[in-house]
């Protein structure tokens, strides 16, 4: 894929700017980087060095070496990209070994800039100083893997184009998730999670984006309710949610829908509040908007009514579920809405009594607005 | 809980020892710890202070501060636990910013040692160290959460009977796994990963332990295939592989099952090899044993046939499905096994043309020897 060479490039291109020599990335249990699959196709378990200059050599003929735990599944996934894939038991199986072999092999002098990922445990980067001594290791805030993660945040066509489809298949099992629930085929939270689990790969997908959400009316107050489904009724009197999402090629889309029947006041104020807090949010999404912005007008909006929204507004969707940019009201919030970002706005409001509300779907930026790609609403029974 | 309070004082005398004033636990997005919910019964998204001494205040009335992002669920779920519940939004939303909160509360004077995550990143060390100058901030790779991570590889009694649970729960799904599939009720990837997430739930699960692993025979080469399970045919001609667990109460099991049919020599070859590997490993599963040296048994005798398994022989399972004790063959591992452990032993070779084969089973280790918990087999269909 054309893609990848490009991503690749773009990196190597900061890299150059800030004269590192070799860069580091770590998929791994407990520190996963999606930036890998974004740069070679293998979706995980692995490490990636990238240089800048390709070294005439017997071994090694690529600017960019991964090295997979699963050689073979590494060759299903990442053989279109243009990296060098290599079997990780051949590094020591341990990154300071790994990443030792490839200083080796790309011929990289010492005193060279050598870049780490900047979730390195610091214990872990005290271990790498003492082992590759003479080299400069840099451990940043800043660094390549949140450069990546910061281009990520736009999109390209081919990553839209997924998440179109992931979205149109979202939209597709809403339609059929309401119809059951209001035919009772579908009466329980485990009906509503295994019904998404089934039609979602059905249509293609890889699977949901994370572990559906399904919570009743006397769990729906938690915001993220666990255990995340259960055999207890779903759609019943009351508020219930229902947060998913399906992974298509890759990529994630991630809504949620609440189901109301026999409302008490209360909770219709609950419902309406949510329901303009979220017209109001996305009316707001255009090209320049600092996202802070967005997130602060719906906690103003809930705080004339004496309520509080427990989370933020949203976050970007893309290969991660979570992902930038940051659609919160926080002081250092600093991201400002581009064209090709996509994201969820998910105001919700949750009470002990009442239970919950949240309404949640996914936003295109365009040139000219925004796209809402997802069609989640409130469902009345 | 009982428990609760027992295992809170076990890692304060350990502060005690150590001169550690205070000690947070981080359960987040991405820095996972289950050491929270070992010790007071929250299942995530958290942060957890621990002093050693009470503070008299009206404030606070407990030696440890539970900082959740659900408040309500941290009531249900922690409620029986020592400590005080308090909302991580009144702590700022931040650990830097929370355990300068919890500083103050406990009225811990400037130049003790406090004690963040071994897994705390190089550049947030940092910040730690700048945000709260004239405290001596340790991050260290034996600290505190791993210390708590150590004695959870020595279950108690009711640890012990809640995985207990899990695995009966498990053997009782393993048999209709078997049944189903003979029969044919069961085809596809996706029916036995589904028959297993609401069987268990059924059951009384919390959930499954990971996401199911359902391999037809031309995705078995894989060592954890890609995507986990899909649509197409499970248990058809040659080798599939079936790796699930199940949730009790939050304990772990890890099971693989391998499905064959009508096998030619060389694959028959690799069951052989694997059912053998499993058989030798177990027995010399005993108290005081090195894991080290079953790993390297295991590796010798596959390697007397050349061949080579790619992953570990095991690791320890519990509130977490990958814990200690490590069982690798690997020069730096000291685990030494004691009654009270619980750990997988799971042989398995892949091919890319003849496919793979695993068997893992959960080992409990007793005064007097090893008692299998878990009834997975090869199953020829």
């Amino acid at each position: 894929m054309e893609n990848y060479s490009t991503r690749l490039a773009k990196i190597q291109d900061w890299m150059t700017e800030e004269g590192i020599s070799l860069l580091m990335l770590e998929d791994t249990e407990g520190r996963r980087d999606k930036n890998i699959r974004w740069l070679t196709g293998h979706p995980g378990d692995a490490l990636l060095f990238i240089t800048q200059e390709e070294v005439p050599s017997r071994k090694i003929n690529s600017k960019a070496i991964l090295a997979a735990w699963d050689i073979n599944l590494a060759k299903l996934y990442a053989g279109l990209s243009p990296v060098m894939i290599a079997a990780y038991n051949d590094f020591g199986r341990q990154p300071i070994k790994a990443i030792a072999a490839a200083l080796q092999l790309f011929k990289i002098p010492s005193g060279s800039k050598i870049e780490i990922p900047s979730v390195t445990p610091y214990p872990s980067f005290l271990d790498y100083v003492g082992e590759l001594s003479g080299y400069d290791i840099l451990c940043r805030n800043n660094g390549a893997n949140v450069e990546l993660d910061k281009l990520r945040a736009v999109k390209d066509e081919e990553e839209i184009a997924d998440i179109r489809k992931a979205a149109d298949i979202t939209n597709e099992l809403i339609d059929l998730l309401e119809k059951n629930v209001r035919e009772e085929k579908i009466k329980t939270e485990a009906d509503a999670a295994l019904f998404i689990e089934i039609e979602a790969r059905k249509r293609g997908c890889e699977g949901t984006s994370f572990e559906t959400l399904a919570a009743g009316s006397f769990r729906s107050f938690a915001i993220h309710a666990f255990p995340a489904w259960t055999n207890f009724p779903f759609g019943e009197k009351g508020l219930s949610i229902l947060d998913f999402g399906v992974k298509y090629n890759g990529y994630c889309t991630d809504v949620t829908l609440t189901f109301a029947r026999d409302l008490n006041p209360k909770q219709e104020r609950i419902v309406n509040l949510v329901e303009k807090a979220a017209k109001l949010a996305t009316a707001m999404a255009h090209n320049e908007t600092p996202a802070k912005d967005i997130a602060a007008a719906v906690d103003t909006f809930f705080a004339k009514s004496k309520k509080e929204m427990p989370h933020g507004l949203g976050h970007g969707i893309g290969l991660q579920e979570h992902e930038y940019p940051v659609i919160r009201n926080r002081s250092d919030n600093e991201w400002v809405l581009k064209p090709g970002m996509i994201f969820t706005i998910e105001p919700g409001l949750y009470d002990t009594l009442l239970g919950g509300c949240r309404l949640e779907n996914d936003i295109l930026i365009t040139e000219k607005g925004q796209e809402i790609l997802t069609t989640a609403r409130i469902i009345r029974l």
